[in-house]
């Protein structure tokens, strides 16, 4: 390649606390998704008891309830999100793909100049 | 506060080693600032040696020279940075600068309807 790569990382914080980040952000988002706390533990390759903890952790440093849990049933339980995380998400979400724009834009304006030359290759 | 505070962290990459940060913009800047290695160090609350071996360490993963020293002379040594190093932490500062307003416009743009509350107090 020889070519520079921007990279960022994005959060979100409140009080000092980690409330948002595209890794909780797609957490929440395969609870969503999929209406099982569970099988979004499994999609991220996490523990149920680990999800659980980072979902009460977030809960707790946002001061407000992420997911509703309707149990038994059916076809068992099921895990929504609030309204308040749905918004929170969506808006994390657009907001990520701004600044991944954004980086593009900002790199292309002041890297385009250092652009490495492609190594020399033989006839 | 109770309110919500955006914060991103940059980089570049090249051939997946890390060759810019803004900690590392800053020890280059400062080195340039001070004429020293060791002064610009200082500043940052590292060894002499650990700040060499991170000049070191991006000269490798850059493959190209940073900085250039003067042994000697009527005050000592001097240390002053590539015109290749120069113009990648300018370029990277002016970068830096334009991600700190894209994080502020996207923030805004997708966090003002999201806006917390202020607590309320007594009259």
């Amino acid at each position: 390649m020889n070519e520079y790569i921007p990279r960022q990382k994005l959060w979100l914080e409140l009080d000092g606390h980690l409330v948002m980040s595209d890794y909780r952000m797609r957490l929440l988002a395969l609870i969503a998704e999929s209406g099982s706390l569970a099988q979004a533990a499994t999609a991220l390759g996490l523990s149920y008891r680990r999800a659980w903890g980072k979902v009460k952790e977030l809960e707790a440093n946002l001061a407000m309830p992420l997911v509703q849990s309707e149990v038994g049933g059916a076809g068992g339980g099921h895990t929504a999100l609030t309204p308040e995380a749905a918004a929170l998400i969506e808006a994390y979400g657009r907001f990520s793909v701004r600044m991944d724009e954004a980086l593009e834009a900002a790199f292309e304006a002041e890297f385009a100049a250092l652009r490495r030359p492609a190594p020399v290759t033989g006839p």
